[in-house]
């Protein structure tokens, strides 16, 4: 199987470290690329951001296409450019939003997603009820970081921990969905520590349930359904 | 008062028809401009082009931004760019869902929408979620014309009759929402041919709709909330 | 265009600064005129109360129809009467809740209401389950001043400012609704103080978003749906 | 137990058969008077009515306040002065939609309501919402008759079986609401006709659901919440 | 009428106390039946115990059929067999939750639910959302005491005072209904401890309200509807 | 890895058949058993047989326990036993309904069940309510053929044609779910015919979503969070 993951951020430094990342929680026989954008920004932290983003994606998607791939994983949680990219594409498509709040809700009652600055948090609230599953999230909280600031392992694990275990000990989260795929490494750390404290809630890292989530469609021959992603009718376009 | 608005699509030969348009439905003294884009798409029919018109749109934000306009409509029902403006510029600025369907909750009970093409039906589904006013959709259906295909002036009033009445007699509509900003003329038109059968509803223009949204947002001094759209942290961006 | 503001409170004390209130939100070539009513309350604090005053709102709804006035302000953020009133009349009715509420939800993602009294409350979260818009409100608070005693300036900017900044710094409101047409005078300093604080969001006017309300609904040539709010059958009635 | 019985509208001449009525589905021991109204209407079939109904039903109230009554049924399904009443009197109140609603929900999916006319299901739609059970609503039907004109037993049933037998044939409704408190004595006979169809579902009676939960409230000792009813602040009141 | 009610746990040394509570509550000329089970667990505080419990039900609703009664509770609040029992028996089957949030919603806006140990937290949200009725429920709480520890009546009073207190206090709850059937003799304690401190909310019992519920609907002809809870198809079924 | 099939019937007649479908869809390196019931029933078509299959799925879970399995699948679209076998087993637990819905919810807007009996539809939507997915539920059909009748793969195919065909042609499903897990080896076709007519939707096969389910969950390190899913106290319990 060959996933194609699409950091949709300008810039190559992180590319390597995204595809190995990725890579880790394939399963064998997965073989994953990574590229990034030629236009676009440096990290994605609004809804200007991820519209700055989306036609760089769409390219990215229509390479995608021909080069035959089975899925794509646009490394995101805001689910940037998810939806178009469905209308162009016949392999299942995600985001991190999507793959990750999806597998909690069958691990525990009240969904609490931990993301970086309150900027992004009407664009999740947003997105909970574009998906219809806003009776299912019971916190969101911010480490206040932004996602360049996410390479201090000691602070991010320390903000995560203080938010967790605020929302898990005061009855709002029972699963916890980190809510930037840039929160790399610190999954299973936050589970220990907070299971340290009595506290043994899953940990969800967006990154690790998207691949899991295409590898299961792509076994299941699952695309996206054309009556909800129409493809686009031919027109001039200028991107 | 001085009022943008942004036709988000590629080509200039729409421009002087939807100033006009827009100018019909505004308050004497509010003067409107009207730009289109340099990238984008010849027409708005998918999440796709949405995607695609997206930058070229956010670039006549900073224009209007820069001109010091007092508002701005993105003349496109499905709001393409517009919570992404929300986080770059200090006035009120809409498309033609939010406008028109939150009208149209205050003058009745079930709101049904009537659109162009089966493409855009589950975008529209998605947007109604997303604004938290699903309960109160009561139809969502098609004429299945292409925005471009609107100009036959008979074809679209026999289209819109026969879904309008068939929506209104069957009890799922109360009130109805074009659900194209290029259904120009037309809603007039259609209220009468209704209330000749004896369905006495509103229909709601969504230019009209939009361009008196935005007059009542500036005289009522009203802009963008700045804690749900936080200004985007400086950083490099690519468009 | 011709508004009729109906003050739904007995007693014509208040009458005059009510009218240039609402004329001071008007646009130039409206006039309004104001009018209580003969039987009813001295203020509307409770459903008990509404329902005291319906039959004299009623009655001024009457006046107004053969009057042909435009539209139909009935200032009480309650919306008293309302949902009667669009059943004989065919003109656009409002009362403070639904113009104010739904414009303040093109504005933020968490809307948060500051009303009078904790009696009316239930009522406030018993119409936003009404408008199907309960997903949207954030917050629900009060400054504990009876609507009589709204009129000392400083303690109701200081109870205001109080419950705004607590609401909006905690996060559960991003835009706000002053829940009370008698808070007159304040939303602008109410913002101020707020932006002063660094919490820059938008404070609606109940008066002011009904007043823009109706001259946009007369503009756009709407009236309140048959189908809805049928015409009531002839019978015996005894006020 | 003592119940008083309010027939929210003017004239006495149904006084006595709504009496024997709501006396048959009581227990023994159960005292039921009944008062219909000085002032209101025929009939109440639209938001109009229930307006002009309100301050004699309150008076009504006052009356059974002083008169010691240990619960209220107000004979109406609308709820007309519900809320109101329940604020002024500590004894439960209640009208025809939450007792024979909430009943319903305890026996089978989809609850259907079968009304008078048109005129009132947007009424019904909107208190569905206000109670917060609109999902638990499979479908609202309509006899197409007026309250004024359900005394023709066999035309009321004929239009009863019709619209029961398809709602619930086509999987639209599970338990089945006598939406008028004027649909007397036919419940059971419904119930005999669909299950002769083979359709076994309750159908429930407003008068008769009102009355048993009247008893079960006051038996419970239960009277309204002063929190949700607070006591109306005492003022000047001109009704 | 004759009721019977299942003990949903093995051990017959609370059947008598049971009945006399029961028994307590029912009208003159009900009789009340009591019976446990032969398998099944000591106490229901998980979803795991209540997979236990539901053969052990099943028997005895068997034996309830054959016996003729007319309606049957199963004295747990979390509804345990009730929908699987309503398959089979041509009575009203209730639990503790139905009957009591229901009859609560009558009384006041937000329904605060006080239950034993925070195992059964979700297991009452879950139970919420399947009935539709989650957008009532305002606050659920924990006294903290296991099922088995309710019997120390002062540690009891006192834990259910302090989160009545607390929930109502911060507006969150307006009427509260105690959220295990073996919290037996408490209620009116509770409310009259809360209205000592201004605190006027109804408390309901959940067996006060089943019995209650039950008699309801056998005195109104109601049994489960049969395209809900359709008869099981026969097989093979080894208990 | 190594997996858990419990089939939550009695009788070993299907077991080799569900094992060789369940390993047909696992991955490489993923051992798949499977067990069936010693008490419980013939099939699961009801509440009733749900709740008599409880027990016994339940000491299942114990051996799984004991065997040191990494993840479960009751084989039931009901998710029968799932939440209470959550609370004993630190390895991932899921039926065919949660696993198989919320990955068609990332497929297309409205996803569409078609299941055996008209029996189970209440279930159906019960369980859609509980997980709180219901506004995503466009459509529930029936082939109305038992489980040990699906045997006869003409007939069962051309039942889910015609119910697949009728819900997406009508525009009220994009995806489709196969709400049983007898339901062997027609998803693949079912899609193929539904593109051969245009309807090009993908259609899920709830074992094939299960499987992949439990190795996601078990890839990532996700098991049942202990605050939903708490560890039954310990006490006498009688199976």
């Amino acid at each position: 199987m060959h996933l194609r993951v699409i950091l949709p951020v300008v810039g190559e430094t992180l590319i390597e470290s995204v595809r190995q990342e990725a890579t880790g929680w394939a399963s064998p026989g997965t073989t994953i690329d990574t590229v990034s954008l030629t236009r676009g920004t440096a990290s994605i932290e609004s809804e200007y951001d991820e519209a700055l983003a989306a036609p760089g994606i769409l390219e990215r998607i229509a390479e995608a296409k021909a080069d035959g791939v089975d899925g794509v994983f646009i490394t995101c949680f805001a689910d940037p450019g998810v939806h178009a990219a469905r209308e162009v594409i016949d392999v299942p498509v995600v985001g991190g939003f999507e793959p990750s709040v999806l597998t909690a809700m069958s691990l525990g009652e009240q969904v609490g997603i931990i993301t970086v600055l309150p900027n992004v948090l009407s664009m999740n609230r947003s997105l909970a009820r574009r998906y219809g599953v806003q009776d299912r999230i019971g916190a969101m909280r911010v480490v206040d970081l932004p996602v360049l600031g996410l390479d201090d392992h000691e602070l991010l694990m320390s903000r995560l921990f203080e938010q967790a275990h605020d929302a898990v000990s005061s009855g709002v989260a029972d699963v916890l969905v980190l809510g930037c795929t840039g929160m790399i490494g610190v999954a299973q750390e936050l589970r220990e520590r907070l299971a340290a404290k009595g506290l043994r809630v899953p940990v969800l890292d967006p990154t690790g349930a998207a691949i899991n989530w295409l590898e299961s469609c792509v076994r299941l021959g699952l695309v996206p359904s054309r009556t909800t992603y129409m493809e686009p009718p031919a027109k001039e376009r200028i991107a």
